[in-house]
């Protein structure tokens, strides 16, 4: 590792430059003006792939083009294989005026690189690929074999990956996916995202008088949808903070000793916490911590509420109807299905035979959960211990990434979360930036990674 | 009365006649392109009262005019003395579209008159009016003085009234006022209203985190303000269909076994209740009936719910703050200024620690009811009898008339409502109309009501 090191130290500043190119294009997949940024950017990145040994790809799709760009393999290589994916398309830069510096013109200060899509996603696929640059300009030899995935419409919900996944759904059958899209604690606190929630959710409408009724004429007589709506969802949620739909947590794998004990030492302190987002006291079920309440346990939060009169002022109706917007968090190993199921045949339970009842579902994604106990994970902690010198974190997220769900649907791949991004980097936020000091752990990880997982392999085939 | 049925029956088609006269004027308050019509309304109006005998003022106001008409009064009379309150203005007639014929030009169908401002409130003023010219032309002596009170600004929240009552004062102290600007259940059911229901409102906001938080990451260790909005305004009203506000029933006068016997004979049927609002069933609070429920029992309703994401499809947040419009309807002898007060301590109780709440509240109105035994009430209730000839209604109104409140705060007076208005005349609405039918038995209830009226007060003194 000795010249790998050397190398990328030597050309930190080079590295810092070509990334600054990459930032230049204005690549927003979300608006249609910057379609030319897109393919300039995805044929920029190819070029660059190239550059550093790698066999490239350029893949056409309905949308934007993904830059598929592989290792040069031996024949008959018995290396494991993995995949490295990664996004080069941005979120939209507005609001414009928000921004100290025009955000795709790069700009460091101190160890802080601004622009659009510096940690979100350009700089964390970049820190692998120069790793990868590493080994192969120094003639060392790389114990795995690597094809990158860098896909243009992740911000807007990758709708051409899956079909490509599936059109090299063979000579793409790898180890697992290591993807650097997530958070990094600090950088005191390398992270590795062993889970995800998933998601479902519901839009519900009760419908009561078939137009708003004058409260005064008719009130007292008729159910007010509104007062309903808000009577049926308020049992949804118990005072303890769980949820009360029957048979919700039967499929929730609980928590390990161990997962319990890797989360009780994130860094969190709720004072911090609760002055971050504006909030006079937190919330949580019982017998959880904050950490878990964020990442580990089920949740429903209504995310709409509309009904009636919404103006200035006053307006004295019983209104005609109401409506909620739902949605819900799941953990290993609920499935959205389910859930929807127990969810709808609870609501219609509740709801008073005074209002109709219209539910409408939306598909979802499932939860997503490798060992932390597994080889290659404990193989990815040692590579964030090499290259940070300092105790990696486990953490599970309490989003959900629909292309990890994909992987592992389409590939039987399980994901490798190593996340670059630290949490104050402004992603999808004005003035978004990437640590250059993370850049360069960054790169020391990913080189250790594959030598970290092909010997982790090793073993446990050995 | 014989002279005076001869010549309210012998002039009936110029009665109508003058009515379509003054239903041509486009006398709409809520637009100010219609002032012109609005001025030229009231001065029509002044003369014609001026032509059938009585002794005329045009106030001016801020606003529009208010004609005042009094009858000719002896020196030094004795006899009782009673406002008649009525309004030229009218509902703005949009949507166009929808009526068959111009809204301002009178149609006769069968013994419907088509017009806006038909039944809402010149044709049934106007039966006041003819009634009086019938005292006045046929020189038979009418038993008590009144003046007539017919505003321009009713559909616009009547701004100028109070400033002419306080004004006048004195000379308006009276025994009581006499307004037909409510509903007629049926011409088999001639109805007077006894009692209105108060009204008070408020806008509760609660505000959690200091934006819209992504429910992934944040969700589960932060508060929803829309769900701890639907868990606190749910628990406000309970399964019997009461409002669980402690105190709030406290001030509420029983219904009376003769109020309830007088409720109870009211045209009612259920299911043809439930098809004309659309609603699978009938709420309502536990021991009392829909009659009640509508207008004699007080009422929490919810007039409207705003919080989060409320477009298309969805958004995965915990919203920054939800809010909700709430009025309630009083019943005597419930107070707004009480109720409030009692409602807001309530929901500072019911409100939890990981939200703030705002609360806005608006004055409102206080109830209204005036004895259904008292000796006004049986006179009233005689001069239907005497008109309609069948058994009048007794009814308490579900709505609030402000202008009630205030002849009742300024000058001390009780109100005699008379409605002519059948449930189907479209008031406020396209198509509205006038029953002729009603109209000739309006005018003849109001000649009987100033007879039975003095005749009560003498019994009631003698």
């Amino acid at each position: 590792m000795q010249k790998i090191r050397i190398y990328l130290h030597q050309h930190r500043g080079r590295f810092v430059r070509e990334l600054c190119e990459y930032l230049r294009f204005p690549s927003v997949s979300a608006d249609a003006r910057y379609r030319r940024g897109l393919g300039a950017c995805a044929k920029w990145l190819t070029a660059h792939c190239r550059k550093i040994g790698l066999i490239t790809e350029l893949c056409r799709t309905r949308g934007n083009p993904i830059v598929m760009a592989r290792t040069p393999r031996r024949a008959r290589s018995k290396n494991p294989y993995y995949l490295v994916y990664g996004h080069y398309d941005v979120q939209p830069p507005e609001p414009l005026e928000l921004w100290k510096t025009p955000p795709f013109q790069p700009r460091i200060v101190g160890n802080s690189l601004f622009a659009r899509g510096a940690s979100d996603n350009k700089g964390q696929h970049f820190a692998h690929l120069k790793a990868v640059e590493a080994y192969l300009k120094t003639g060392t030899e790389l114990p795995c074999d690597l094809t990158f995935i860098i896909e243009g419409e992740e911000e807007v919900g990758s709708p051409s990956l899956a079909g490509l996944l599936r059109k090299h759904r063979t000579r793409l059958r790898c180890d697992a996916v290591v993807t650097s899209d997530t958070t990094l604690l600090g950088l005191q606190y390398p992270t590795l995202s062993y889970g995800l929630r998933g998601i479902c959710g519901l839009e519900i409408t009760l419908n009561g008088p078939s137009c708003d009724l004058h409260s005064g004429t008719f009130g007292g007589s008729v159910e007010n949808p509104a007062m309903a709506l808000c009577q049926m969802l308020a049992q949804l949620r118990d005072e303890k903070g769980r949820i009360t739909i029957p048979g919700l947590y039967d499929d929730v794998l609980a928590l390990s000793p161990f997962e319990r004990s890797a989360l009780a030492i994130h860094p969190f302190n709720a004072d911090d916490y609760k002055k971050s987002i504006g909030v006079p006291e937190l919330f949580g079920e019982t017998g959880f911590t904050p950490v878990e309440h964020r990442s580990a346990r089920p949740t429903l939060e209504i995310n709409g509420l509309t009904s009636g009169y919404q103006g200035e002022g006053g307006k004295t109706i019983i209104p005609s109807w109401a409506r909620a917007k739902v949605t819900m968090r799941l953990v290993p190993h609920q499935t959205p299905e389910k859930i929807l199921a127990l969810t709808v045949a609870h609501l219609r339970k509740l709801c008073p035979p005074t209002v109709r009842m219209n539910i409408t579902s939306s598909p979802g994604s499932d939860p997503y959960l490798v060992s932390p106990e597994s080889s290659k994970v404990q193989a990815a902690l040692d590579a964030l211990r090499d290259a940070f010198d300092c105790e990696p974190l486990l953490a599970r997220e309490g989003g959900s990434i629909p292309i990890v769900d994909e992987f592992k649907q389409i590939l039987k791949a399980d994901s490798l979360l190593l996340g670059l991004a630290l949490p104050d980097d402004n992603a999808h936020s004005p003035n978004e930036k990437f640590n250059l000091e993370v850049f360069a752990k960054g790169m020391m990880m990913s080189a250790h990674l594959w030598r970290r997982l092909a010997r982790g392999q090793r073993t446990a085939e050995g």
